[in-house]
Order: structure tokens, then C-alpha cells, then sequence
């Protein structure tokens, strides 16, 4: 596939489309082929780049049309204002994480492990092979397949104490990803207009999803140690609040990793209200000098409503994740998500439980551990030697971020515009915040693409920094 | 593979494991196949098989070993009671229409079309071929892959006349099946405890959305023709309600079909009343005598917010469709898709780009016309003749089912289990209605599996029938 000749046919044709009249029809790609000497494949992707834009449309088994351009009245919504009301919960724009970032700037904003940190390989063949599968025509139970519920189950089994009973995969829900499993649990277990304790900063999709739930989020200031238990409790004490969700293990942004004592005593404050504890175990497969010791292994009494996620460590695509819970808590859940949407692709399922069931997975998994390793280390060094005014006061032990506290009076929105006319998009710490912030941070990936450029990147932080500071002062 | 073979070679394991301890290694797979002279892919069937009992567990790269028995200490999960408190919404148990059926009954319940009917080559071929492409390793953005948003708005702005302005892909939100869009469009446009408008009888799922949305369903009735304007419009004033959910062409349960001039006067109605038509076109690519006419085709003020799935008419596995709203509305929809999954699989919406734009999908609609209309007819044929008492008030022209009024007095659930005794299950009509039904109804899919069996089906619903009528004689 050649780019050039692709866009070069797509120009022609473009100039072809505005000459001709609504409703026209095209040459076929037969004679496009012969025209620009170029290869279908070629002539295809041009006319799906005009498709895109709108100017031509393809009726299969008929040929390719110029489309009717759209009128150019302005149309008047309006009468929607009154419809629509006010919303019901303000959701928030879709985050800065989200964002994709264009090829030539250095990107430390996202969420995500860079393509090369993924098991391309096993990914794709285990996608052929679930292609090839009856997974490709069929539907799947509510609650998952029931291989992979096992394969969940087995897993977090496998880390329970001898005197904790481990959970079975009947006790598992399948999910599209773990962002429709907060959405559901916070819908199945949280009335709207009901008290939410959260960790302050925290994940900022649990936000989002407590936002959409309608709940009432009350903020529990956490650290790289976890939430203090004495102000967990008051704040179930006064909040009411029945349901608490935290990230014990490489929490998003700030990299805490809670100590078996600290987990201990969370969990006690949480058993002694009768209340739910949401672990959000979205890196299990990030450590890096430590490994993931979920809390849900130490609770056999359905406290626990246990959340892993294969999305981020398999594949983007393969949006796959699970719930844990025992109890009528989990009946409760499950009748949301079939509400939600009935079922999750057992194509991507199956894909799912053939990669980690894969004796490459292990071994992929013992190389990413290195890789973020190394990854951590040299942007951590970078952001020492070259934006010294950013503190790390946390070198996280897994997960993919730093989180760096910024000097007082920092213009959060002034330094991401800076970084990124320099080349840098960065994500500003504010959307962590389920209240306001409490002091100016900046989350940056350490496993997205480029690590050769990371001293680069400090360096236009530093830079940024210091514009950034001085433009505060009077 | 060899079913029989991994059955004796699970039943051997099975009693290996009971005389070992918790935590003992099972033999390696190579060992087993010699041992038991069969096929790695056998004996990993068998392991399989063990490992979804829970009696085994296999660790990546290290082995497989016997799982500890769980504790039969029974687990108190009490507490949960007063944390769950009651439910925001009552949600009923997974529809009648999910439920999985041996291979053995004939199964006329369902809401899928049966294998053979896919296009099953176009399917793995696409999957295929995304596998190997980037939407194997990235994500998309939340409003879903431009090409696919194009194909959507471009498919419907086809059917749009010359004085309707038609949608452009902006206008499109990418979903991971319909069921999620009518979750969103629920929770985004209808406040909770607002008023929404449902035809009567209408779609399970859509009664199941609105249920978790927790608003106030208001039953309009409907028929063959649709429902009566002058009673949309009381209905309207009435309840204060924004919303109508509806689904003009070939409705589930009835097959109902909209006339134009119908459709015209219903959309006048939802116009004078300054409110949305969220338009469910399930069935678009399953007319049999009829063609799909959206009436979203005739509409561009934004009153018209359209559903269109392809997880029914390319794979139940291929979780992709798509909602078309434009103005403020189609924000509002966007930023509870966002919260709820952030984006759809792009292996997927690849797929089913591709299916969607193969010349063969096009022949393969053809084909699935003329395969719907013999079974359709060759069930309305047999239940006539085997089953008199059941009353098919309108053949369907299009969709996947038939609608059949059964005489007063009968009881649904005898019916349901004499028929299921006999080795037939079908779907009593109690789960469409959105309150209380209006009279005792079954729907038949015709669309399932084994047309050759109608006859026998039919013959046991007519006996059944008898059964369950006298039965409620005094």
C-alpha cells in the first residue's frame, strides 16, 4: 500500500466529485486501477478516505456514487433545550488520557502501554483462532463464558490465604472492560443521591462512572500508603456512605501500594460499617518491584467486590474484564449489566482466556515487568536532572505513572499548552480530583511510546515549568 | 477433537484429583497423551473441562495442579441486606428470550437468527483480516471509527428524500450493541422518574433499559398499524412525557408495520409535542415483503433518535450498532456512552465495517429474504393447521417472529412447560408487555433452528393448548 499514490488518487478524485452532479456515479475501480496506475488496494483506500469525508458513498453490489451534498441551511435544534432538560448528573467532557496525540509530539498523557509493550503476537493468533471458533457466530451467557469465569476465579483463588475460601467462577461476571463494570457496580450498589467515599486523587473513569450513577462522591484523601484508617472511618461515620472504592494495588495516578497491615486495617473500617469495599485491581499485571496482593484475598464474607481488567495488559480491542463478588451483591450486578447489554462478545472472550492461558503470556508478562522497569527508572531520572521544581515524592513500585507534585501557583492549564507547543502533551493532575484538587500534580505515563525521548521531555517540562510558575506572579 | 476420548480422559483425571492432595501437580500434557494415547488437543479438552469444575488449576508456564476444595463452611453474606438496601429499580430476571436450549428441543423462543442464516464466511473472513490490522492493538474514539460512523449516516441518509437534509458521520455514535444504546439514550434523555412512552406490546430489552433507567414507563397501544395517533397524542399530554420508544418496521413482538402515512402522522404528533422518537430498527435488514423505511428518513429536526443494530444480521458475537441523533441530543448520548465503556472494540466495528461492505453481503441479504419468507410461511402453515386455537392476527412482513393470540383463559406458564415437556420451548408473550398484558399471547420465532421440525412444533402447541385451556376450566 503506498500513501502517496493513495492520496494523490484521493485528490484527482476529489476534483472529479465536484465537478460531477449528486448522485453520480464513479468509474469502477477497475478503471480507477488502470487511470492512476496504481493497485485496487491502493484505489480502495482513496475511495474510503472520500467515503470518510462524505463526498461519495458506496452501495454495495451497485457501485460508487457522488453523495448529495448537504443542504446548507443552517438547522435549528432548539426545541431540544426544552426537551432535554437539565442532565440528570453533569458528566464531564471525555478525559485528557483519552486523547489521541498525533504521531510527531511526545505523548506521556494516556492511559494505555505503548503497542510494543503489548503481546502483539499472541493477541492476533488468538484472535484468528477465536475467529475460527464457533465464538465467531454464537452468543455467550449473562455472566461469561464459563472457562473464562473459571480462569478469573482460579486466579484470584490462587492468591487466597489457607484459611480464606477463594472464590468460584460462579461467582464471576464477565464485562466489556472494566469501565462498564463501575458503571455497574456503582448503579447496582450505590442509590442515586447516595454517599460514594472514594480515594482523593483517584482514577478519574470511577468518577466519571459515579458522576453518571448520580451518587454523591465524598472524597477520602489517600496517599502512597492508602487512605488513613481513622479518616476512613469518620467518613463512613458521616457520610452513611455503604460503599468505598479504592485501588489498593498501583493506584491510577499516584502509584500507592497499600502494606498487608494498611489493607488489614481498610479492610477491618470497612467490615466494622457493613459496607462494600470496590478494589479496582487495574494493574495486577503492571509491578514492578512489587506484586499485585489483592485485598479480595483476604475476604470471604462478600466485603469485596473485586475488579480486574484484562484490557490495558492483553489489547486495547479485546475489551475484557470481570467482577468478583459473592453474595445476593452479585445477583444485584449482574442483572445491571444484563440490562446493560445483555451479554459480552464471546469472540473477545475467548481471545481473552487463549492469551493468558498461553505459556507466552507468562513470559510476556516477566519481559513487560522489566521493560516499565526500565521505562520507570529512565523518566524518573530525566525528570530529576531536568524539571527538578517537579516533585516525585512516590517512585511507584507498579503501574504505568508518575505522579508529580507541582510548585504552588502553578498554571496547570498554561503548562500543558506550553509542553505541548514544545512537542509534549501531558496530562494535567486536575481530573484526579473527585472534589478540588489539592495542590497542582501532573500525571505522566512512563509506558507509552518513545522512552528514547523522555530526556527530551523533561527537559520541555522543565522549560514549561518555569514559564508556567513565573507567569502566576504579580 | 474427540468428544468421547476427552470425556474418559476428564473421568480418569476426575478421580486422580479426588485421591490426590490440594496443591499436588497433575502429570504434564505430554505424559497424559501417552498415557492415555490421545491427542494434546484431547487431553487439553479434558483439562479444560476439570479446570471449569474448579478441580484443577493451571498456572502459565509452571503447571497444572489440584485446587484446593473449597471450605464448606456455609458463607453468611446477611450483612448485605442493609448495604444493598432496597433496589433503585426493579429489574426483571434474564428474558425468557436468552435462555440457552439443549440441542435436542426445538427452540422457537429466541430472538436470534439461526446459524445457518449468518453469513457466517463473510464473518470469520472479516474477523480475520481485522485480526491481523491495527484495530487488533488500538483503541478508537469514543464516537466510534470514522469509516463505520460514515457507513451508518450514509446508509440512512440514502433513504432520505430530496427536501430532508440526511446525517453525515458526525451525527453517528458508535455502540457496542443496540441494547447499550437504548441503556444510554434512556438514561441521557429521560430523567429518572420522568415519563416514557412505550408502545404496548414492545421489545423486552427496551422495557429491561428502561427499567434500570428508572423511569416511568407509559404503555401506549399498538398494532399491526402502529399505534393511534389521537391516542399518542392523550398519551403525550397526559404524562408530560418527551419520549416515544417505538419501532415502525417490523416490530418485536408483532411485526407491525408501519404505513407511510402513519408514520407521517405519528412523527406530527412527536413534533406538536416538541419531543424525541427514539426509533428501534432491530429488523432492518430482515423485511421479507416489505422493505425498512426509517422514519428517521423523513426527519431533520433532531426528533427522530434512530437505532440500527448488526449484531443480529451479521454475528450475535460481532457487537456493534449504532445511534443517529443530531443536535444537543447526540451530545447528551455521547457523554453517557463515555462514562459507561469509554469506546467499542475496533476489531469489532472493523469487522463489521467490512462484512457490511463486502459485495457478498449484499447477495447474502437476498438470500436471508428468501430463506425468512419459507420459513415464515411454512410455520404460519403449521401452527394454522396443527394449532387452530392460536390466532395469528397479521402475518409479519417482515423481522423474525410471529405473534400469535391464544384463546382466554389460557394459562402462559402450563402452556410453556407442557410444551417444553414435549421437547418445544417457546416465549410466552407476558415479558413484552411494559404493565399488564392485554391478553394471553406467545411469540414464535420462525428464524431458529430446524424448519423441518415446525410441523412436529405446531402439532405440540396445539396439544398443549388443549392441555392448558381446559385446565383453567372450572
Amino acid at each position: 500500500m503506498d500513501d502517496d499514490s493513495s492520496s494523490r488518487i484521493a485528490a484527482a478524485l476529489r476534483d472529479w466529485v465536484r465537478a460531477a452532479s449528486p448522485g453520480a456515479r464513479l468509474p469502477s475501480t477497475r478503471e480507477l486501477v488502470a487511470t492512476h496506475r496504481a493497485s485496487p488496494v491502493t484505489v480502495q483506500r482513496a475511495l474510503r478516505t472520500l467515503s470518510a469525508q462524505g463526498l461519495i458513498e458506496t452501495r454495495a453490489g451497485v457501485g460508487t456514487f457522488v453523495r448529495a451534498v448537504r443542504t446548507l441551511r443552517p438547522a435549528d435544534y432548539g426545541w431540544q433545550t426544552a426537551a432535554l432538560r437539565s442532565p440528570h448528573s453533569k458528566i464531564t467532557a471525555v478525559a485528557s488520557a483519552l486523547r489521541s496525540a498525533p504521531n510527531d509530539v511526545i505523548a506521556l498523557h494516556s492511559g494505555y502501554l505503548d503497542r510494543e509493550l503489548l503481546p502483539e503476537r499472541l493477541v492476533r493468533a488468538a484472535l484468528i483462532r477465536a475467529a475460527r471458533s464457533e465464538a465467531a457466530v454464537t452468543r455467550a451467557p449473562a455472566s461469561g463464558l464459563p472457562a473464562l469465569q473459571s480462569w478469573f476465579a482460579g486466579e484470584l483463588a490462587a492468591t487466597c490465604r489457607g484459611d480464606v475460601t477463594g472464590p468460584v467462577a460462579s461467582d464471576v461476571v464477565v464485562l466489556p472492560g472494566s469501565q462498564a463494570g463501575l458503571s455497574s457496580v456503582f448503579r447496582a450498589v450505590v442509590a442515586p443521591g447516595q454517599a460514594l467515599l472514594m480515594e482523593s486523587p483517584t482514577y478519574w473513569g470511577a468518577i466519571l462512572a459515579a458522576q453518571q450513577a448520580g451518587v454523591r462522591v465524598v472524597p477520602v484523601p489517600s496517599g502512597p500508603q492508602g487512605p488513613d484508617p481513622d479518616e476512613l472511618d469518620r467518613a463512613f461515620t458521616e457520610s452513611g456512605a455503604r460503599v468505598l472504592y479504592a485501588q489498593p494495588t498501583f493506584a491510577n495516578p499516584t502509584g500507592a501500594h497499600w502494606s498487608p497491615q494498611r489493607a488489614a486495617e481498610v479492610l477491618q473500617v470497612v467490615r466494622a460499617h457493613g459496607a462494600f469495599l470496590v478494589e479496582d485491581d487495574w494493574a495486577h499485571d503492571f509491578g514492578i518491584t512489587a506484586e499485585a496482593a489483592p485485598l479480595a484475598s483476604y475476604d470471604d464474607a462478600g466485603h469485596v467486590i473485586y475488579l480486574r481488567s484484562l484490557t490495558k495488559s492483553v489489547s486495547p480491542t479485546v475489551r475484557v474484564a470481570a467482577v468478583i463478588a459473592r453474595g445476593p451483591v452479585r445477583e444485584r450486578i449482574l442483572a445491571d449489566r444484563g440490562a446493560e447489554s445483555l451479554y459480552v462478545s464471546p469472540l473477545l472472550q475467548a481471545a481473552a482466556l487463549d492469551v493468558v492461558t498461553q505459556p507466552g503470556w507468562a513470559s510476556h508478562l516477566r519481559t513487560l515487568r522489566r521493560q516499565l522497569h526500565e521505562r520507570r527508572d529512565l523518566l524518573v531520572a530525566a525528570v530529576r536532572e531536568h524539571a527538578p521544581q517537579a516533585v516525585l515524592e512516590h517512585v511507584p513500585p507498579g503501574g504505568l505513572h508518575l505522579w508529580l507534585r507541582l510548585p504552588d501557583g502553578t498554571d496547570l492549564d498554561l503548562l500543558a499548552r506550553r509542553c505541548e507547543a514544545e512537542g509534549l502533551v501531558v496530562a494535567p493532575g486536575t481530573e484526579w480530583f473527585p472534589a478540588e484538587p489539592a495542590g497542582p500534580y501532573l500525571r505522566l505515563n512512563y509506558a507509552g511510546p518513545q522512552p528514547a525521548a523522555f530526556g527530551e521531555a523533561a527537559r520541555i517540562l522543565g522549560r514549561s515549568l518555569e514559564e508556567a510558575v513565573t507567569a502566576r506572579l504579580p
